[in-house]
């Protein structure tokens, strides 16, 4: 029995959703499992010195937004840049939390439906009626959502998840790791399949 | 007749040695050629605030270091990560200028020769006579290359040369543009493949 694939995301980060559309059928075509694990790029960046693509050098902005666009016409992905960017995610990281320790059989479904609302539907996924809505629309209720999102334990696990990324090598994401082997960007893509096909390369 | 792809690049960069492999093969087959512009990375940063990866982030700098090597071995290509790195580049830049200018046909050569010495034989290339060596082993003597060399208006030219990278959005290398539409990456090279073959996607 091999360990899970461990696939730490941003909800607002571009290349994370790219990436998140692609890496649960890569693994299960070779056997494995995904760990879908959200994390502050807020924190890593703050830890890290770095900042938002879109917030370095103007070319570089320029040049990511174009980036982004293009690689998702490149995997075939609908993408439409969001006009609130980049955005707070902690209540959709902490929902997705909790959805894994209580109804794990939702996580994944409520991350393509955060990814999604963002990069596609162009909502703005920091309001918590959004982040609510979209539960909802997989059976949990509001009330539940809220009363999550209030446990100091959930806080608390959301913080403990970005020290365990940047403990991990973290500085940026989509980050995979494979068995110990690390993967920054949706980019690495066919290099993640060859290494799931060979063990190594 | 289409105008050539611009391939930008510093003779420092392992993923500007990587793209520099195939760029030409690969634009050949779709009856295009390829313009080598050397340029110097260190200009590039100075303006843009960046730094090369192995001095960012430990963690950045640690996961580049076995990318470099890793994305070597995924493209079939031999890497051995220089002892000095970065180094200093504008010996071999300018010559590449001059070569483009004087002796065309040997600027490839000395291009894949350059990247070589440093990405496979762990060559000094800020060295003046690995230089000048280099150029010696395609019949261009020592004297040519050092009066060459001497020349303000060599030097000139590589300052513009970097203007005109900054002027065209280049903030890192390999930095290839296509008709107006740029790459960033050796990673890009699956995105430029197809954007040969269809013309935009």
């Amino acid at each position: 029995m091999t360990a899970p694939i461990d696939f730490w995301f941003d909800y607002s980060s571009p290349y994370s959703y790219l990436l998140s559309e692609r890496i649960d059928e890569l693994a299960a075509q070779h056997g494995r499992t995904v760990r879908w694990r959200p994390i502050l790029l807020g924190i890593v960046f703050r830890e890290t010195g770095s900042a938002p693509l879109t917030q370095q050098f103007p070319a570089k902005a320029a040049y990511s937004r174009r980036d982004f666009a293009r690689s998702a016409r490149f995997l075939g992905l609908p993408y439409r840049h969001p006009d609130a960017f980049p955005v707070a995610t902690q209540y959709a990281a902490r929902v997705t939390l909790w959805l894994a320790a209580n109804r794990p059989a939702l996580t994944r479904p409520f991350g393509h439906a955060c990814f999604r609302a963002l990069f596609v539907d162009n909502r703005d996924i920091s309001d918590l009626e959004v982040v609510t809505g979209l539960a909802g629309d997989l059976g949990v209720d509001r009330e539940t959502v809220e009363a999550a999102l209030r446990d100091p334990a959930l806080k608390e696990e959301l913080r403990t998840a970005c020290s365990s990324a940047l403990a991990a090598g973290v500085f940026g994401a989509p980050y995979v790791v494979i068995d110990g082997e690390p993967f920054f960007g949706a980019d690495r893509l066919p290099q993640i399949e060859r290494w799931l096909a060979e063990g190594s390369f």
